[in-house]
Parts: structure tokens; sequence; C-alpha cells
């Protein structure tokens, strides 16, 4: 594949043949319905080919036909369009405060939503294992009742997580080093789809990319705002995992070594001015600081900041201008080092936008090196606290997009 | 092309006839001398497929054949290697005090390297292209008497460059909004090849991943040391521009905000604790500011820093332990940020970095969220200050090795 820049590509070659089944049903995806002749004049690839490939997508279920048009010029047409009803992906998050489960169909639609309440008991991962292993059963079960397969599950986990799903560092869990990938696949008897475990923001950017207002966005930043802050970032529409999948670490840059001291133990953090915490201690000094740390106490507080910032609250308006700055300030490291064209605010921002995002984009202009922000806008995400487990389940269907298809159909199973 | 983890992809298809010619050229330079049975095997393509490419490549004069061998199993097999001996790639940099000129053969091999002193009057961009132009028309002129082709010409600039060649702000040079790369193709003559404008660094680390020590890395930074400093960035094998090409405005990223002014207007920038104006200002106190300001007497001061520093010098050695560990906190916002496997030191830093790396490292180590600077390696670049020009050569060359192909030879012409 051609790069935007023409850039180097990694020295490994990729198979040609699945490259291009994923360009065919990426089309169809795009484009449906199709004929097999629209997508020989599309991608390039010659009509011999396309029909073979048509063939593979139909037996594999990903692709339909659904009849001839002859609303066309030329001869009438099989018009072909995204099947996919036999599959669903399935995404889950863990939380300091909540689980949630999403499964999506092939074209995104939304088949299950889930949430429910959690609080595990911070360096006890086995309890929380049970517990998504539990979430996962019934999602599952139920898909597979309504004669679905499970393409992958994802996991999403506010921390570090390396390549191979282990979870090095989750502070808000009080997790460190917990294979959890390896455990969740025990838990639930090594089933046969994949299952993947990844950062949060790095999944939540994935469905901002897919499902949200920033649908298509090549260059895109999805914030989480929460207890903990982090960042999920695509550029030049690939996502950006860094070398040991720890990019993205957003809550714990500094930006003064003379600032408040932080959860991390070092000072002046983004999360010591910006994490929400800080922001009821600002916004709401009359709730406890004790009261304010416990996760499942945040919501209503959420609520509560909102509701005083629509009524001009003077001492909420301040603390929102403030946090507001001191995320732009932190935005103008993101912006200075990658450039991205988008940036969307998801969590907590997200309802509290209005007040945040004039504050953060005043700070973020005076700071850019570029001018107008180096063309950075700072958007509200349109998704919802869910972003992160729709995310995960969006994964499973960015794998089929580039060429990790099911199985065709055996004989047997015709 | 499957990305590592299978992440979404750019929604425009790429052509498959010129990824898959691509694909068998990067096959024959990294596996020269092979048959066109070993290319469809590696590939996966089809051998048939692969027989046309091939003629394809050979009528191109990219690749040769060089006779059957029978020191292999089964039948003997007409081996491949690239050629490319008509072709050449060029690049250019323009900096404060000198200009370079590059030019790289198909292989990499290096044609030709040029140095001349170059003292631009700041502000006034019209002289600095008249001499780049004399520069590359030499270069060119000298290489079409050998009998080359140009592919392409690429100028490196110290600073913010868009992705239509506007240089819109390089404040070493004095430049804002100048269309360099109309006005150079202007003063070439409109030239056959195609001529592209980029940012220094951005074109370093290219010339790091192909021809230096760091060849392959994935996931690569190179920082240019110098009176400015900048940050190429290559994320997954592919470099990493942003949105407006203003990714790695490495130097001016804010440390403290009560820090020392900075040419930028800001304070506590990077540039004002590791430039290489300050470095001289602290390890060299006796050498007057506006001296130590005159890019043209950075070389001599260097050496001189250098030479006391394996003295023992008490002095100098705080200089390089400070500036390091500025270095080392800088880095760690781009750690966290983007998780780089490595990271290589160019221009200044090089030569000092037994002195700075140490110190670089114990900062970056005590600041980054992930354990052991969530692995990355600082190392000094093996490259020379032509690392820029022939990173824009490099870039050239990158553009051949994703499918951007010269033409065959015409009939006429074979």
């Amino acid at each position: 594949m051609i790069t935007r820049d023409g850039g180097p590509q990694p020295a490994d070659f990729a198979d040609v043949r699945a490259t291009n089944l994923a360009v065919v049903l990426r089309h169809v995806r795009t484009h449906s319905p199709c004929s097999r002749a629209d997508i020989a004049a599309t991608t390039g690839l010659n009509k011999a080919t396309v029909s073979s490939l048509v063939t593979d997508l139909i037996d594999r279920r990903l692709v339909r036909e659904v009849g001839m048009t002859e609303n066309r010029i030329g001869r009438p047409a099989m018009m072909l369009v995204l099947d996919g009803s036999p599959y669903a992906a399935v995404g889950l998050e863990i939380n300091t405060d909540y689980l949630t489960a999403v499964a999506l169909d092939l074209a995104g639609e939304r088949l299950l939503s889930w949430r429910r309440a959690f609080t595990g008991t911070p360096g006890q991962p086995g309890q929380a294992i049970a517990s998504l292993a539990a979430l996962a059963r019934r999602a599952v079960s139920k898909l597979e009742r309504e004669g679905r397969q499970v393409l992958g599950l994802t996991v999403a986990v506010p921390g570090l997580v390396d390549a191979d799903g282990v979870v090095e560092l989750a502070a808000g869990l009080g997790w460190q080093q917990v294979d959890l990938r390896k455990s969740l696949t025990a838990a639930l008897g090594e089933p046969a789809y994949p299952l993947m475990v990844e950062n949060d923001a790095n999944l939540a950017v994935l469905a901002e990319q897919r499902l949200g207002d920033s649908a298509g966005v090549a260059d895109l930043v999805y914030l989480t705002g929460g207890a903990s802050l982090g960042a999920g970032i695509i550029c030049d529409g690939r996502p950006l995992r860094g070398a040991r999948g720890f990019a993205g670490e957003f809550g714990h840059l500094p930006l003064d070594p003379a600032g408040p001291s932080c959860t991390c133990g070092r000072r002046g953090c983004l999360e010591a001015y910006a994490g929400l915490g800080a922001l009821i201690r600002q916004a709401l000094p009359d709730v406890g600081i004790e009261t304010a740390l416990s996760p499942s106490e945040f919501g209503p507080h959420v609520d509560e900041i909102h509701r005083l910032a629509k009524a001009g609250d003077v001492q909420v308006l301040a603390a929102l201008t403030d946090v507001g700055r001191h995320l732009g300030h932190a935005l103008s490291l993101l912006t200075n080092l990658i450039n991205p064209a988008c940036v969307a605010l998801g969590g907590y921002f997200t309802v509290l936008s209005p007040w945040l995002i004039p504050a953060a984009t005043a700070e973020l202009e005076s700071r850019s090196v570029a001018a107008n922000c180096g063309g950075t806008r700072l958007v509200a995400s349109a998704l919802d606290s869910s972003a992160a487990a729709a995310g995960g389940a969006t994964r499973v269907l960015d794998a089929i997009d580039a060429g990790v298809l099911p199985p065709p159909r055996t004989a047997a199973a015709r």
C-alpha cells in the first residue's frame, strides 16, 4: 500500500491475497451495494481476480448477493452487500467503578451494550478477572443463541498494556504485572476466538474514528477524561501504540516541576491539575477529598459541576477555566510532537467541553510553535462512557478489515 | 498491507499493481540475487504475476538479470539483482551556516557528498534560493554527465514545512511563509523530476533508518542537535509528519514555566537549556554570547567542549550533565507520548554523547511512567552532518520502494 508520503514500509511482505480480500471487503463496506465490475474499476484489480475474491468472501459469509440491478448503464449486474449477519465482535472495559460490554456486527451496528457497577479490591485482580469472565460468558452466550459466531473479544484497561496483553501498570485498579490475557483466556476455558487486551484510550480512539463524529479523520487523538487521563492516538490512519504499546501516557506529562504532587509520586503532572479528582476538589471544595477520590462518587459530582456551570457559578467556572488551561498546556506538547488534525475530548471532558474547550484552545494557541494550533481542532466526543468497550469491538472489526478473515465454511457446514 | 496491529487503514484503495511492483522490488533489494520462483514463494504472488511484474521492473531498468545459477536444489534459475545504475536520488540541506548535497543510487550507495559554507541574510530567502538552485544544478548536471537520470530531489529545511513545500517558519533562517518548493522549481526551470521540501529532522530519520545503525528499527526518533533542536519520528515503520506536517517540534517543548527565555518568545523551552547556544554559554562562559550565537562559530566550540570534557574539565562536565538532564526531561515527554524503541542523537549531540547519554538516561528513567524508560534506548547516531541531505535522497528512494516508479523505457529508447 502506498502511504500518504511515500515513506518506508516494514520489510515484511504482506500476504497479497489477504490484502486483496480486505481491499474488496472494505470497498463493499463503503460502497454497498456494488457490482464486481464496480470493484474492479475502483481498485485496479482485474475482473477475474475480483470474481475469485468475491466468491471467497461469500464463502466466508462476509458478503452476499442481493439480486440484479438494471438501474445502470450497460448490462444488469449482480449487486453485492456486506453480510456478516452470522458474526459479532465483542469489547469489554474494566474501570475503577464499572464494567461494560459492547457487541457490534460487521457493519458496526450495536448488538448489545451493557454496563454494571463494579468495585474490585485494589491489588486483587483475581476478583476482577472473575467478574470480567462472567460478563464475557453472558455476552458470548447471548450472541451465540442468536446464531452469531464471535470473531474476537478485546478488553480495555486503564493502564499500560504490552503487546502480549500483560497489564504492566494500572494505578487506578492497583494492578502491576497482571497477565490479563492469559488469566482471562484460562477463565473462559481457552475460547476459539482471539482474545486481546489493550489500553482503554487506544481502543476508544478506534471507536471515535469508526463510529464517532471524527469518522475517517486520519490524524486523530481521543482523550479519556476520568480519574486518570490517557490519549489514544491515530496517525496517518493507523493506531500509534509505540514500540512496547506504551504510547499515549497523557496524564503524567509533567507541566511544572513546582506543581502539586501527583498519585504517581512525581509533581506537576497533568492529572494533578485536570484529573477528575483535581477538578472536583477545585470546583466543589466542600466535598471531602476522600469522597472526591472514590470513583463511585464521580458521576453525581460531574452532574453537579455541570449544573453549577450552566447556572454561572463563579467558583465552578474558575475551576473549569483552570482545568482547561492545563489541558491546553498538555495538548501543546501533543500538538508540537504529533500535530493531530483533531482531538476528541471523552469521559467527563465531553459534558463539560463548553467551558473547557475555549480555555484549552486559548492556551494551546499561545503555546503551539505552528500558527493556529498547527491546525489542531478540539471537539467533544459524541461517544458515551462505553467508548472503550465499543473500541474493543471495533478493534476486532479492524482486524477483519486488515485481512484477518474468518475461515470459509466447510462443505459440510453449507 | 496488514499492519502490525490490524488497525484501520485509510479509506482510499491502493493501486494493487503498483503495490505489487513495489513488493517485488523490495524483495529484490533485500534478497538479491534471487529468482522469480523465490519471489513467488516469499510474497504469495502467483508465478505468472511475478513474471509480469519482473518484466515491468526490467523495462524500468530497476532490476536486471545476472545469469543462471545451478547452485540450488531443482532446475537452474535466472537470478535477479537490483539495477538502478541509470538512476540517482538527490538531497540538499540548507542550514544557517552551510549547504549540503548528497546523491545516492538505488541501492543507497553515495554518488556524491558536497558541503559548502553559506551565510544568507536572515529574512532574505531569495539569496538562499539562488544558492540552492546553483548547487542543485551542479549536482544534477554531474549526475547526468555520468548517464544517470535524477529520480527526484528533496530539500531539507530547519523549520516547519507544510505538505505543499511551503516553509511556514524557519527561525534560524529568519524565514516565514516562504514557498520554497515553488520558488526553487521556477529557479531550476521546472525540472522533469519531482522536487520536494521537508523538515530536516523528518528527513534525517529516514537516513538513520535506511543507512544508519538503526536500520530497520520500526519505532525510531532522530534528534537534530544544533542551534535549534528537532525530532524526526518514525512509528511502526512509517514517518510521522502530522496532519499538516508540523510534527516533531522538539526544541520548543516547554519544560519549566519559570525557565530561561527562549528565542521563540516563550520561557523554559528545551532549546533554551540544550540548544547549542545554551551549551556554549554554560560550558564556555568566556565566549561572548554574541559569538556563541553566530552559527559559523559553532564547530570549533563543539570541538573545544569535546576536548575539555575528555580532559575532565569540571565546568564543562557540569554543563554537559545539565544539558543531558534537560534533554532527558524532554525525552520523557516523547517517550510517554509515542514510546519509541530507539532515539538516535544527531548533530552536536553525537560527539558529546558519552557525557550526555548517561545524564539523559537517568532523567528519562525517573520521569517515564513505564519501567525502564518504556524500553527506549538512547544512542549516538552514526551519521555525520550530511544526515538531512542523505535523508532527502532517501526520501526519493522511499517513494520508489512505495511504488512511485520511473516510467518504462519507450521502444525507441531501448
